[in-house]
């Protein structure tokens, strides 16, 4: 098949099932096989888990939130260690959003207007402006492989509100592409459109347009109805060029994961997997397990009998919920490695099921097996 | 030299120089070079750190604590598994203490007699008692390669208290021995005596009658001064046979270990490691460095740029700054693993000068560089 590529990007599609996809992308710090589920380093860690671990679990790329290391250590600290690569000591590809997401989360800290978004900092009240251009500027100072667009985030089911965001969001995307000065990033454009069918392909068409190395999907999984987040991705898939890999921003549980892949998706990230651990959840492909509970007091078995991570090689249950009732970091640590081994395994086992031309099979029989649609 | 063999424990006497030593403790978890420092794991787990992390530092050994294990998750459950080795996954020497030292802290919530003590949970405020029979008991569902004798931990300075105690701690030993039956686990007596060089020698004259496998310490670095501290143990040393192990209880910084080493001890344990790290403290062997300081928001150099634990090799003082000002766990990961990095590899670094008879020489250099006695 085509395959793009631009400065040292590039995107290979290796095999379709249907509208699922087997790729791979490829950046200055190695290869990465779609498709692909990508653990959430905000503060430029991987919560609770060092890069060793990560390696370990088979974790191919990260992202990382400009809106969090602009504050704090601030990019000009980055950048002097020669960029976030070397400062956390994350060997492999590296992905930051833009801010946008995080700014217009802010909610009244927060003023936009055709020049960017003023904010008021989390931590400490203070003034600070994010516009188009300083967005792509901080994150060429954090010097990920892959970096996003600045964009305005809209709560999805507001029509109006989208229209005008939309033009915005257009015209921010031209304004990144022309403040980008690296060539050895790749800036991917970011769709938006709420829930609105028209709007997302008036999206998808204008960025097709401005020829992006990469385009993710943006606004979704942010209260909207299955069916709705489902509907959006299919008419924006549709749309975007078939050789270039498609992202779908924030979303992680292994339900979505499989039906955002059945839809030609080919890139996702969530914090899902280390928040859960921290809060004592187990994610399987049989549902989420709350090991706080005190009948896993003396369970002898692991957290999932056919999970092959180093905690669920191991650990037991009982020890896990020890650790747990005894406030000990340590759960967070195994909780996360398990967590995130299983969306890593199932983008592999969805990726294998694809080459073999057995998806739809393979994701049925999964599907049956999670509880609900987490 | 001698060998003793007490079932599957025994302790060859390898090397000495001067009153230095270097050993080998055999277990049927594996043998143990010494001297040796042992990490805690409080509650079966060296906090923040797994299993795995703990042998790629290099360490042999680690001390659980019966009192902690005993309260949560309970004896019982431990035993279930087939005890801590299994629990915890730590398929190397494991040495519990007996509660004693902590049934003693807890101040107004005991009561002792010649029974033994009842004593208030710290979690629940419930009642419960420990005498010299269940400490044992508790320690053998534990399972731990080497356990010790319950014993009253008087306050060093009152000599009244510490005859009296004394007399107890005497006849609990006994006890202990008669109570042990486990031939897999290696029970040690402990000298006690507060700062009073008689009431030592007394002591470790008396435990060395009984003829245990190995004989403690206990009761020091309690709030003593030094010179009290290194009297008693040159007193208690003298007298104890050179073919036992000996292991000074609850001490973990390098100008200790060192001094330590020089009487004549072969084996500590000590919390401050970890609890350092997590109060961002980073030790070297030449002074500890406060992570947190604004100083080091720059600063490319690891902790220590001789050191070669994973820590000093991949990341920055600047990289552990961030990580503490934002409050991730991996700060305490990382310290805690060059924290104890920096033990270990002293105690290899010591134990090759004994084994080369350049001890004297090799402790000057490092005391020489420590800051202060810490």
């Amino acid at each position: 098949m085509e395959k793009t590529t631009k400065s040292n990007f590039s995107f290979q599609l290796v095999s379709k099932d249907g509208s699922a996809r087997a790729g791979l992308v490829t950046t200055p710090h190695g290869a990465v096989e779609t498709p692909v589920f990508m653990p959430v380093g905000t503060q430029a860690t991987v919560k609770s888990l060092t890069p060793a671990q990560l390696d370990e679990i088979g974790v191919q790329i990260i992202l990382s939130n400009t809106y969090h290391l602009y504050l704090r250590p601030g990019a000009d600290v980055i950048q002097e260690f020669g960029g976030l690569h070397n400062f956390m000591n994350w060997r492999k590809p590296i992905l930051t959003d833009s801010g946008g997401f995080q700014v217009f989360s802010l909610g009244n800290l927060r003023q936009i207007s055709d020049v960017g978004v003023v904010f008021k900092s989390h931590i400490d009240g203070s003034i600070h402006q994010f516009t188009p251009e300083s967005a792509i500027a901080i994150q060429e100072k954090l010097g990920a492989d892959i970096i996003m667009a600045f964009d305005e985030c809209p709560e999805p089911h507001d029509r109006k509100y989208n229209e005008q965001a939309l033009a915005r969001t257009h015209r921010w995307a031209e304004r990144c592409l022309q403040a980008k000065s690296r060539a050895d990033q790749a800036l991917f454009g970011i769709v938006q459109g709420g829930i609105f069918p028209d709007l997302r392909s008036q999206s998808a068409e204008f960025l097709t347009s401005l020829d992006f190395p990469g385009y993710s999907i943006g606004g979704l999984s942010v209260g909207e109805s299955k069916e709705d987040m489902f509907a959006v991705i299919e008419v924006v898939t549709a749309i975007l060029p078939e050789t270039k890999p498609r992202y779908l921003m924030g979303v992680g549980t292994p339900y979505d994961l499989i039906e955002g892949i059945r839809r030609g998706i080919d890139m996702f990230d969530c914090v899902l997997p280390t928040r859960l651990a921290r809060h004592h959840a187990a994610q399987t492909l049989h549902g989420r397990i709350n090991l706080a509970k005190a009948e896993f007091a003396r369970d002898h078995s692991p957290i999932d009998p056919e999970c092959g991570c180093y905690t669920c090689a191991n650990f037991s249950r009982a020890y896990l919920r020890h650790l747990i009732i005894a406030k000990e970091m340590l759960a967070s640590t195994l909780i996360s490695i398990h967590n995130i081994f299983t969306l890593t395994s199932l983008m592999q086992t969805l990726r294998k099921s694809i080459l073999e031309e057995r998806f739809e099979t393979t994701a049925a029989q999964l599907l049956a097996g999670l509880e609900k649609t987490l």
